[in-house]
This record gives C-alpha cells, sequence and structure tokens, in this order.
C-alpha cells in the first residue's frame, strides 16, 4: 500500500469480510439467545447488515475497485473468543449476558473500522461513499446502544438472579 | 460459567491477556511510528496500560479470584491484522495513517469490554471494581480520541499527500 487510496480500498475489503462473516453468525447467536428482546435485537442488526453489505458494494463501485473479500483475522479472533464463551456459558441468562459481551465487541469493531474509513474517504474526495459509510457507523453506534440498554434493562439482573439464588 | 460472578471473573481473565500483549506489542508501534505526535500518543498509552494493568489485579482481589490471564483470541486477532497492515504499508505517512487504525481498533476492543465488565461489577455488587473499571474506561474514550484528533489533525492529509503526488 503505497498511498492512501490503497490503504482505503484494502480496509473496504477487510470490512466486507468482517460484514460477511457477521450475516453468516448472527443466525447462530439469534438461535442462542433466550431473550425475545435480545433476539429481536439480533434479528434486526441481520437485516441492517444486509445492507451495510450493499453500501460496502457501492464504496468499491464509487472507487473503481473490485468488489473484493480480504481476510479479516480481528473478526476471526472475536468470533472465536464469542463461540468460546458462549460454548462455556452454562446458565441461559448467563450465556445472554455473555452474548450482549460478545455482540458489542464486534459492535466496536466496526465503528472503528467505519469511522476510520469516513474519514479517508473524505480525505480522498469520495463524498458519497464518506456519507454510506456514516449510515453505516450510525447504525452500528445505534446496535451498541440498544444492546446496552437491554443489558442494564435486566438481563444482567437475571444473570445475577442465579449468582444469588 | 453458572453465574455473573464467574462470566465476570473470566471477562477479567481475557482482559488482562489482552492488556499484557498490548503492552508486549506497543514497542513496536511507538518504533514504526513516524509522526512524533502519534509516537508521543502511543508512548503515553504505554504507561497508562502499565496502570490498567494494576488496576485488574485489584480488581481481582477485590473478588478474591486468583490473578490470571485467558488466551484471548480477540486480541489475538486485531494484532495480526495489525501486523499485516503495517507490512503492507510500503510509505510512511500511509504507515501511519494505518497505525492508528490498528490502534483504535484496539481501543474499541477494550472499550467494549471495559464497558461491560463496568456494568457487571455493578450488578455484582463490586462498586470499588467497577469505579477502577470505570477509571480504565475514560483512559481508553480518550485514548482512541486523541488518535482520531492526530488522524483528523494531519495524519491522513499527509498520506494523503502521496496519492496526490
Amino acid at each position: 500500500m503505497k498511498n492512501l487510496e490503497e490503504l482505503y480500498v484494502s480496509t473496504l475489503n477487510d470490512v466486507y469480510y468482517a460484514e460477511n462473516k457477521i450475516l453468516r453468525e448472527l443466525p447462530t447467536m439469534i438461535n442462542k439467545a433466550h431473550s425475545a428482546e435480545l433476539k429481536e435485537a439480533l434479528q434486526h442488526h441481520f437485516h441492517e447488515t444486509q445492507g451495510q453489505l450493499q453500501r460496502l458494494e457501492q464504496c468499491f463501485n464509487l472507487i473503481d475497485a473490485p468488489i473484493k473479500a480480504k481476510k479479516c483475522e480481528a473478526i476471526e479472533g472475536i468470533s472465536k473468543e464469542a463461540k468460546e464463551d458462549l460454548d462455556a456459558a452454562k446458565e441461559p441468562h448467563v450465556l445472554d449476558a455473555a452474548l450482549v459481551g460478545c455482540a458489542q465487541a464486534i459492535e466496536h469493531y466496526e465503528i472503528s473500522r467505519y469511522g476510520t474509513l469516513v474519514a479517508w474517504a473524505k480525505k480522498l474526495g469520495q463524498e458519497k461513499a464518506a456519507s454510506l459509510l456514516e449510515q453505516t457507523l450510525e447504525e452500528e453506534k445505534n446496535a451498541d446502544a440498544t444492546l446496552t440498554g437491554i443489558a442494564l434493562g435486566g438481563l444482567n439482573d437475571m444473570a445475577n438472579m442465579r449468582h444469588a439464588a
């Protein structure tokens, strides 16, 4: 990578891989969740992720780059850790609490990457792409805030009742 | 993990591993950085990380758990990706822009984990630990904001001048 444009496209490749991976893994997470509210939030994010992939495809087109995924080691690691955490959770409410934590780790990875991509797109004069990426960034921030609301709204209490029992 | 306390301690183990890994990798990142401002910000975060490890050790003590690290697959993946990105950057300013992006991915992983740990510590009545973890969470958010400031304050411009040249 010799210039900002190559770095930007390479990061689009990385995030395109990550979003595809998330789209494949969300159904398992939805399936594992016990809380109806959590299931619904993850289901909503599944649909958002489909739209986010389409936005990334538009960003590739806008800069005349092929639509390509590059293995994203970060999302691989975050997913591996999520699998371990969910396998280790032996009680439904504890699993839900762990699931929220893992989903928020995924959201925060995306928030960092989209934040960076928006800044780079603007610098490259890719105003339309910057606006698309900013829409996704807002969705990721909202998804994170929704998960915090679900955790604080009773899900952590449920996990802890088990502790007190 | 059958209750919230076990989940909390397991996540402390995970973050303790992650912070130790970050402490080992920051000197390489500081070494690779070209911008003096970026070097200084990373150096500052190196010292903060040492304090964050001590706070985690206090959190283990406060809940009578052994000070233990558990391999954190997420930070392993994020670090592997950072190494790939930095190896691929063939121009100093592009490397600095990539470095900021990677450092922010690390910060955001920590922000998500400390946010979760603060909520769980409070739920478990670990008020002192929650306050310690909240101090670290604020440091991570500030480190992320500092990096954004550095990127937008000229570093991305430098990376893009190369593109225009």
